[in-house]
This record gives structure tokens, sequence and C-alpha cells, in this order.
């Protein structure tokens, strides 16, 4: 029998609060954090909310030679009444779980953590910041901490869930970006780690982004690692394609991410009466397309962004310049839409948000 | 500039040494370590020989969240004069900083790093085991420290040396493994990490290891992620297979790490006048060979096993069993000449072998 209690154990020496018109993503951290440890014979153990503070990792940890870890990304928003929310965070905590899964580390329960993660924010409420776009960035994250040096799953983990206050992903209002297709540098193949939430896919990435950053793009269109011509992401997000009648995405293979984002725009556009496909995508029918003037919007789909409307794709010679540059309206309805569920500001009809409520307990203060 | 100074500080608690006999891999480690941190400002500076100890990471720090981290594995070895002996540790310390190219880390100085690694072995050198197939390895490790949640190359980074006494890896002399070849699971693709020693590479590979561990194989065989039918790897080992007149070792395209005993085997079989094929090599040739009776070896080569003879290769319904599942001549000659190099045994003719001199000035003790 795993453990389930939850002690806190408050800071005394509070930090100070970022303007929220200076945040910055994710190099603001809040108070506290939530961490538990996973041994053989204590399961998930000894989960408590602590004073943000450095780990303690034994420079042996399997962590920092073989990679073995995981990670979700979430938000909390404040409603305009002031309330906390989470937005669909149980699909966070199962894609955590299938995350675990690939990579051989012992499942967590998903009702406990989601009980942490709202008690964590709960006492950290002060810190989510109300300026309109802000939200507090929610980041659990597992790590694999036997000092051992044979490739083989750890024996031993760390859970970690931070907190950092982040800024309008769009300051001036959503704006296009600009984006080349990367020929060369794989993030991810089937078979492989892609449609997990790992480290080594984002490390594998920072070549071609770099890349990409110094001839003015902002990221690369992934393409598959096997044929080198099916579409799967942008940078860190999923992407869509309005094409005629239809908007098209991707279809998940195992190397594509399952976006919370992804899932929540292909509901609410089926919701709208749009028909969306899930297919395979070419880069040449998406050129062939765009050629007889069917491509009308492109767009990434992402927890940080929500949606990043992508007003330019370069593929080799090719330029492909999508609704003049210009943010579409789909984009734009898809944006606010979202955006205002997840600020609880208009209705929810899929029951996506959460509230998270002070009255729930905390197990016992230390 | 950057700062070339090593500094030296010396535990007050040594800890005990385990029995050679008794030795596991990389579960003990020694009194000291060598750390040295990057700062965009300082560059690789404030190099040191400290106590062994956890090292105090923020729990942001880059490397938890987006795997970026690069590492090496080279052993030191006791002569029969008693002197530590290092094999060929500038290819290591070369493909480290290949590594680093690849994963957007800065480089390391190499005659500095080989410098401070001599310095700590020598610090060490009671630590090195004594005992037949014993030694002393080496781990260099580099991290990405910089607190930030953002999907880009960290601004800070650790480089940590750890050494750890290992035993035998063969207690009962040279034995050989049987592999499954993998069919799901990829390890690395072209484009991707696969020629990096960083941690992804190994935690994509954790699943497979697994599975085949359960039906009673060692290891797993490697195709290519592409076409799912080129040799690549075994386990974490490059493999050769003598097939007629001629040794075949798949090429190096990408995504197989250049391994330094690989070169080392193939430099010494070139001495020896074998004939050795670097090129590509399908599991289906491999098995018509082996039907027509041409495959009269197979071994995989690494740093922890040297060499590793394979009795048994099963390839879904085929089985091939090399040798009579026995181990070949030409391995076991190889391991004997490479080993025998290693500890400053027989002769070392390319000039392989490395000592680490106790004249090597020390530059400042703290
Ligand atoms: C590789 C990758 N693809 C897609 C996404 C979008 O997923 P979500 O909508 O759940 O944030 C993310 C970010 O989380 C990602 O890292
Ligand atoms: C994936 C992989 N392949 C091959 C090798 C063998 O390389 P080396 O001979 O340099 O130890 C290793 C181990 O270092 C490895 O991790």
């Amino acid at each position: 029998m795993e453990n389930r209690t939850l002690r806190v154990f408050k800071t005394t020496t509070y930090r100070e609060k970022p303007n929220s018109d200076e945040l910055a993503f994710g190099r603001t951290f809040t108070d506290h954090m939530f961490v538990m440890d996973y041994s053989e014979s204590e399961g998930w153990h000894d989960a408590k909310i602590v004073p943000y503070e450095p780990l303690k990792v034994d420079p042996a940890a399997m962590v920092f030679h073989y990679g073995q870890s995981v990670f979700e990304g979430l938000k909390a928003y404040l409603s305009p009444k002031g309330e906390p929310l989470l937005f669909r965070p149980r699909k966070n905590i199962a894609r955590l779980n299938q995350s675990n899964e690939r990579l051989c580390i012992p499942p967590i329960d998903e009702g406990f953590l989601l009980h942490a993660l709202k008690q964590l924010i709960h006492i950290e409420k002060d810190w989510i910041p109300s300026s309109e776009g802000t939200s507090l960035y929610v980041r659990p994250v597992i790590i694999s901490t036997e000092p051992f040096l044979g490739v083989a799953p750890s024996k031993q983990y760390k859970l970690v869930v931070i907190l950092s206050p982040v800024g309008a992903y769009y300051k001036e209002g959503i704006n296009p970006i600009k984006i080349a297709v990367e020929n060369e540098y794989v993030r991810a193949v089937r078979g492989g780690t892609g449609e997990a939430k790992t480290g080594g896919n984002y490390a594998a990435s920072l070549k071609a982004q770099e890349i990409a950053a110094k001839d003015g793009y902002s990221q690369v269109l992934w393409l598959d690692g096997i044929e080198k011509k099916y579409i799967e992401e942008v940078g860190s997000m999923n992407v869509f394609f309005k094409i005629g009648d239809e908007v098209v995405t991707p279809q998940l293979n195992g190397s594509i991410l399952n976006g919370v984002t992804r899932s929540s725009v292909i509901e609410m556009l089926e919701h709208w009466g749009v028909m969306v496909n899930e297919r395979k995508l070419t880069i040449e029918e998406l050129y062939y397309e765009y050629q007889n003037g069917n491509v009308q919007e492109a767009f990434g789909s992402g927890t940080a962004a929500v949606i990043s409307p992508i007003g330019q794709l370069d593929w080799n010679e090719h330029q492909m310049v999508f609704n003049g540059g210009k943010t579409g309206t789909l984009a734009k309805k898809l944006y606010d839409t979202l955006t205002g569920i997840q600020y609880g500001q208009i209705d929810d009809p899929f029951n996506w948000v959460e509230k998270v409520l002070p009255e729930e307990k905390i197990d016992k203060v230390g």
C-alpha cells in the first residue's frame, strides 16, 4: 500500500512576486513545490509541499546519464471571480502516466496527483497573475534518482511539481509566426519516444531550432523521421491547416505528442460543425494545395501559446504565406473561445475547466 | 579567456573501499569528483576536485526537463607495475565534444579535461582495484543547469567526473550472450541523436531491453529506425560479424555511436591482416549468410565488456547460433589483446595507452 498523506511545510522566507507586465516564460518560480519519492519497497511515498529549493541529487543519479525523465505542462488561470481554474488537468496527468509507461517509470496515482496539484496551487494562489493573458504555469516532472551507472530502469524516482507565473504569450495581441520546414534533423521517430513527454525529444530538437532561429524563423516544422515527408509538429506544438472545407491535422502515429490543446481544438471545431480530418499530410500535398489557393489558414496548438497562427512556412526554395500573413478568422475564434473558457469568462460546454477549491482539505500540516 | 586553474579540496571522511571480488558495475563511487561550471560570461570555469557529494540542482534546471546532457565512459587500469593507465582517453574526450556539438552544449578544452581527469585518477589511485579484470570506470557527464522552462539551449552547465571501481565483466571468463532482434522499438534514427552520447538515446532503449530481458535475452540488436532492416548496434555496444573471409561491421551513419572499442577492433584486425568491411548489413543478409554456413562469429564491442561474444541471435522465428554458442577464436584473441594492452601487460603497437603520472602538477591546493 502506498502512503497517500500529503504534508505541508510552509516557507519562512517569501519571495517577491514579479509585476504582471514584466513576466517572462518559465524564469520565476513560486515559494513552494510539491515533491514525492518512489522506492521499490515503499512505492510512491513521502508526498509533501515544501519550500522551493534546490534538489540534492547524487552525481550518479540516472537522470543525468540516461535521461529517464518525463514531464507535463498545464496552466492555472484566474477567473473573473478570482478563483483559480485548471484546464483539463486530468488529461495532463493521464498523459504523464502514458509517458511513464514508455519510459519504464512506475505509474503515479492520478487522483492523488490531481489532489496534490490543487493543494499546491491553492497555497500559491496569490502567485497567479491577474493581467490579461497571464497565468500560472504548472510543471510536474519525474526524474530517475538511483545512483547507478547501468543502463536499466531506475529503482528510485522523484516527482516534483513547480509553479511559474507566466506573462501573456502575445504581448501585442495574437501574432503569426514564421516557420521553416526541417529537412535534416529529426525530433522523433515511430518506435522512439515522440508520443511521450520526455527530455530526450526536446534535447534532440535544440539543434534544428538554433539553426532556424539564426535564419530568422521562430520554429521548425518537423517531418516524420522515416520518409521525411509527412508533417508532424511545429516546434513544440501540434499543427492544423484549413484546406478547402476542412481542417486537417496529422493523425497520431506514435511520434506525435497527443496535445491537450490539439484534442480541445478538434472537439471545439466539431462542436461548431467544422469538418476535421486527422490524417497523414505530406509537405508536397500541402504545397500543392497551397499553389491551388486552397490553404486558407495554418496554426499551431499548445498549452503555452494556446493557438499560434503561422503566417509563413518556408520549404526549401518554396515560400507559403497563409491568409496574407495575418491571423485567420478560425485561429482567432479558437484562440478567443479556448482562452475564454480557460479564464472562466465564457460558457464551458464540455466541462473542461476545474476549480481549485479552498475547502480541499490538507491532510497534515508539518 | 577561460580560467584554467584546477583547485583541489580533499575530503575529511574517507569511504571504505569494497573488496575487489565483490565489485558490481557502477554502484560504488570514490571519495572525490571533478566539477567545472559554465556560464555565458565566464565560459568553463571554477574547475575543482572536491569530495564526492550530492549536487544541488534547481528543480527547474533544464537537464531534468529537456534532457540536454552528454556523457562519456572510459576506464583506468592498473599496470603490473601498479601504475594507472588510461586507454585512448583523447578519443573519449573528442567524442564528448562531438556530443556537445549535437546537443548545443559549449565545447570543453580537451587538453584541460584530460589533465583534470588524470589529476582526479591520481588522487584516487588507491581506488583502482587490482584483481584480474577489474578497473576504475571514469564517467564524465555534462548537465544543463539553467533554471528555465523554455525549450532552448541552456546558458549554464556543470561538468562532473565521477569514478567507480568496477568488477570483472566476465566473472567466469568471457561468456557468449543471447540477443533478440528488436522489431518495434527504435533507439535512434538518422537526423536524431544516435551518434551522440546523450541520455535520451538510453532512455529510449529501456523499454525494449526490459521486454527482451523478460524473454531471457541479455540485450537487443537494434535495427535502423527508417527501414528497420539494417543492423546498427547490440545493446550499448557496436557489433561485428565474421562472414567468410572478412569481418563486417555496420558503417557509421549518424545513428550509430562511434565506439572507441569499435575503432580499436578495426585497427587491430587490420594490423593482423584481417579484412574489415564497414558497410551496410541487413538482418536478411546476415540470416542468408548464416544459413549458408558463412557466419563464423558475432560479437559486440564496448568499454564495459571490451568484447562480448554473441552465442545466439533470435530474429522473429529464426534462431542463429554462432560458433556453436561458444566464444570464437577471433573474439577471444581480440579480447586478450585489447585487455592485455589496456592493463599494460603486452606490447602496445599503437600507443593507445597513456600513463597517469604522479608528477603532473596540481595547480593549487585549496
Ligand atoms: C512536442 C510537443 N507537441 C505538442 C505540444 C502541445 O501539447 P499541449 O497542447 O498538451 O500543450 C507540446 C507541448 O506541450 C509538445 O511539447
Ligand atoms: C550506444 C553505444 N554504442 C556503442 C558503445 C561502445 O562505445 P565504446 O567502445 O566507446 O565504449 C557504447 C558505450 O560506450 C554505447 O553507449
